[in-house]
């Protein structure tokens, strides 16, 4: 995270720093209020944090809310005083990484919301398509949005997809991954009833029900249970693809446990947050 | 470039690298294409052949159309062939890049076109607000869009605030700015028609008039042309704040030299976009 | 792995170069082998082909074997040739890491010999107790000598020890983690039988049986599997602490899954690999 | 030192941090003790201290002894208290570092006695045989292991080999060193006695005796002493190769200023520290 | 600056850390002085401080005068006291980066008066002909020294030099820069007046005079003052390439608004300041 | 070396990259020549090569002389071919590496004419006077120059100043040096006689006359070389501090092994290098 905010600095000071601050007196004290314009969740306070702190470990930043908070229109999130200099220059940067993170944690949350009132076992997840550099700050957004994490990359679980399948049949390719991996999630994406009758024979932990209608959704996820029942162990069922905002109710209903949702992190808008100094 | 490429492989592929691809036999060659699923402006397309080139540096990878070309549903971006396990390691990093960049991309064209029809002399351009570690990735993107850049941070040019005139008058901000840095760009953010004239006696290059109405941006307009037509030089109208892809028309009727919306890079969606495996 | 032969060649090299190098006429030619002085599996072909690379990417480097083949004393592991000074300059670091990584491949193999010999359905696995700043690369040594990676780090699997327990029961840490990290594996660590029984019923993947006797760990596999038979899925059995060389095939013998052995990576002495100019 | 610990973190902690700690209660506040669970030779604590600091600077961390003491199974060597969570999450790459480091001292140790009791003028030196990326580290663990430096790289003093002799003549080797790097070791590494005299004639500083038996070390020994009595200064005899735990009495016996031994660096086990939370 | 500051002390360092410090006991404790030995400008007080710190936080280091302060001979810069060892240690980094930087604003002051009492409007600037790895400091440099900075890179102004014309005519490429480049400075390298002209013609916001004599400026000036007097707006004037401390007062009185000199960075030799240790 | 390219590149395109470049129709090819316009030493190829490598891989550089070259104004260094974009963004980054190494190098040259025309036997060294970020580029290009280098840095050599000698005798801080450092230079610094009297009999390998007189030399030199004659090996004198061009040949007259002068890299103008385009 330090590393993350030393390069977003970086790249707004440029080789020169601040030209415009430098126009005001050096020892000019200010006092300045986060606050947001929109209704949302708060997340990303650490990377704010550790903006002001980098650009001037002097500022006394004072957080009144905590990550996963909902905010309303005209909420005061956090407190800065100090150098008036250090608090301009620190703002755009400090917005930039509450802005963006607090809009992944709105989208989560939507997501959540519109899932739970349907099936409360339900659980929202994220996926891998984040934005470049931003993972792992990404992913502790989509928690303080109250959604939950599916991998982190490629190396902590094996996701069996349709391209994958070209050269391993199902059964092989989960047999090898169960020896190989211990104890890691073995998934395997699914096109048809038949491909999730196969995987859970074969002893995947789960399958990934991609573009299926949610009626065919309710019948894998029958078909699912019925497996379990006879004592093949916990398989867990999860869509993802055809769910939007819109879509996910349904797809709930239906039963899955797991809904993961792209849109979450690669197409969240920001939650729009300001900075204004205050007079006192 | 390289190294936002290198960050993004190394936060997918983790300690292990690809769990999965290690199932496909590593002798096992392959096909495929890199297609659009909607319709939008590319860009990123350095960023992806890098990806590719990191994970393996025999793959070929063949772009079929460059940054700024508008892509169909279903238009065949670029055809990757080598070796099966590396096309699928490296397939998410390249696609989140593509993705997001050409959703930038694709969001400035919409403004450009929504503000040309009404006036093709005011130029869109983006802002500060950019996701953090990206900044130079989506400035290139705006321009593959057909917009155009902004000052790139803190350090090419004076952009005097409302908080930095608590301090200083806009005369003296402007003078100084001057004074201390010849030639750059010094502009001024003006909340009524009065900072405007201030401004321009002052010397500015430019005064970005924030949220006001179209109404209240022509007779700005009015005013700055005035001045320049007595001699003091061109002087550049910019608007922000109210700008969204509704309001912009109304803005650029109003005669605005430069419409900065920071929609462009903060709240892009994403262009999708895919990659399949190609049968022979 | 770039990164990690790019900082071993700056911490050999140093702010000057290879002094003595520079005695050699900079035309001089030279072929070279490098050879197994022991007997042992090798490992970390890629970061001496890396070294050499760095060093000087003209240098024609030939491999006879790969990762995971078992050396005798003499024999000969690959062929370099080129300019004599980069041969001479590159081949320390290139050596540290074929020695360092193959004594760990050797090591692993050693045990999964002893365990196999007993029973081959007990996989062996490393531990996070690796050379600091070398994890990623030891662990692909295991795999080389032919065993297998346990988590790759904190972030992959949750392992509940005795340590968490004094703030949660076994009962709610399992429930806890399988609703927040759906999929991954969530072990229990276990000093006795009523712990691995509260572990299954609560649903973790795995036990972790710490400093038990192979008799204990009969018992225990024999109640993890009773459970598994009553329809609660496959739950592994992992032993650690006590496994050394000796006591592994006890533990084995005991019916064990898994035995996971620090000293793989955090005792093992290299294997002995030279490097000697060919006279043509 | 500080990178060595951040990268160690990294390849721990991982995208999603410490997934098991989340489970306790962030207020829950705890005491740990470190302790040697063997006796050896504590190095490292530099490191442990950076570790603990770098996953939380309110962890209060208070070392009893300092690198170079002495343990016994059972001594406390550090205590640390604060936030439950922290000492979990910092614990293993402290504990590798110091459990590592403290292995290469205790080796050294063992060397050191093993030597002194024999010959108390001979010393004992590390050789560039170290772990890639953890040089410097390894080598401050030496000297609290009582041992020696031999050079720290490739560009601090020139060590002409039997390779480098292919090209160059041991007295043009010399000469050539002596005039392009005035003050610095030069050293020449010979087979037999023509060549020892050869390079106290050239004026070298030292010689390095590979792989010959003590009676011939004694030889050399004697033959370089009367040289430096005619009046060519303090050449140094330094002995390498066939130097192990129990042949280096031998060698010291013989007369040697310095021993070599790459198993202090290359193959030290570690040295078994653990931490373990204290009841109140 | 941090990293500057690091990648010099590591550079410094080295593997081993401060040999001779070491002979020092690490108790002592000193009080020493940072003095001027010759005439100039300060600059880098805050890269000396840093350097200090990060060798040891807890020393002492009390700066007397400010960056851009004029010292005589024996003036007293800083006060630093602690531990001696680290006093030692970080004195050669510290020095170096105060010696360097308050040369480079020594030589600017010496420019700036040169100018200033020939031609108080006539602004001095650097050039990008700065150090490798110093550009953002050896700027900040300048301006203590009392000179400008020009841009400070290729991506923050345009400088259409005699290279670039040879592709394009100077009207097109002015106007295109405009076009892509709002808002800043697009300057054009001219050898002689028609090029003037045509720069001006075509919107440039200045020109750069190369390798003029001052009558030939004089006369550019006039030509650019008498375009602005029509309504062109304020064109700077810049030149370069002969001026020398001898010939810079005459090409201020031939009437340039800026005369920018790559020797102020190129060339500069150092401003000798030592550290002495004070007996108390 | 590749870093310090990559830095200067990176701190001279900024995050836009080369604003003016783009002006130029990206299919233009160029032929230039890098040009000496003055007389000097060449120093710097390899990083020269880099950067234009690093902007762009396709361009053909071809250095007409090597390192250490004698150039005279309008000498031909270097012919560089392909895109004209390339080759204008990468000129300044390569000529600046280029001008700083080279003329540390022609600096380092003067001295060498200056020292040798009077005593061949007197070797020029540099010190630990470097640039910052700049040390292991400039030693080297000192070599280039023709002289040779002190020390790398504080952990390669031991250097007992004034400073250390408040808290250690030249006798003891000799023996504990020798003892700890086996086969390292151990230097004292001297301000009188009597104090190389000390240091000779303790067995120091080299003693640094600080801002003696040339007779005070000659003084110390006959002193150290009626110490050698009677056995005690040799000792190398070194003078410093005084040295300048004028007064270096009055030091090596008085017969000093070594001259080490801080102005060849910490006060060494440029030497002056262009790149010119050339018509075919």
């Amino acid at each position: 995270m330090r590393d993350a905010v030393a390069r977003a600095l970086a790249e707004d000071l440029g080789p020169l720093g601040d030209l415009t601050a430098m126009l005001v007196p050096d020892t000019e004290v200010a006092r300045a209020q986060v606050e947001s314009r929109a209704e949302g969740v708060l997340a990303g306070r650490l990377c704010a944090l550790e903006a002001f702190a980098q650009v001037d470990a002097s500022l006394v930043v004072d957080f009144k809310v905590s990550d996963g908070a909902w905010l309303a229109p005209g909420s005061v999130v956090a407190e800065v005083s100090g150098s008036m200099r250090s608090i301009l220059t620190a703002e755009r940067t400090a917005l930039n990484f509450l802005c963006h993170l607090s809009g992944v944690a709105t989208v989560a949350r939507r997501y959540v919301d519109a899932v739970c009132a349907v099936n409360p076992a339900t659980r929202v997840l994220d996926t891998r398509k984040t934005t470049p550099g931003l993972r792992a700050l990404e992913k502790a957004a989509v928690r303080a949005g109250g959604a939950w994490n599916h991998r982190a990359g490629l190396s902590d679980a094996v996701l069996v997809k349709d391209n994958h399948l070209g050269s391993v049949t199902i059964g092989d390719a989960v047999a090898t991954a169960r020896r190989w991996w211990p104890g890691r999630m073995v998934e395997v994406e699914c096109d048809h009833p038949e491909q999730v009758a196969d995987a859970v024979a074969a002893g995947a932990s789960a399958v990934l029900l991609d573009n299926m209608t949610p009626s065919l959704v309710s019948e894998c996820v029958a078909l699912v249970r019925a497996r379990a029942a006879e004592g093949g162990g916990t398989v867990l069922v999860e869509v993802s693809a055809g769910v939007t905002l819109d879509t996910a109710p349904a797809y709930a209903a239906a039963g899955a446990d797991l809904d993961s949702v792209g849109a979450i992190t690669h197409s969240a808008p920001i939650l729009d947050l300001g900075l204004d100094l205050v007079e006192d």
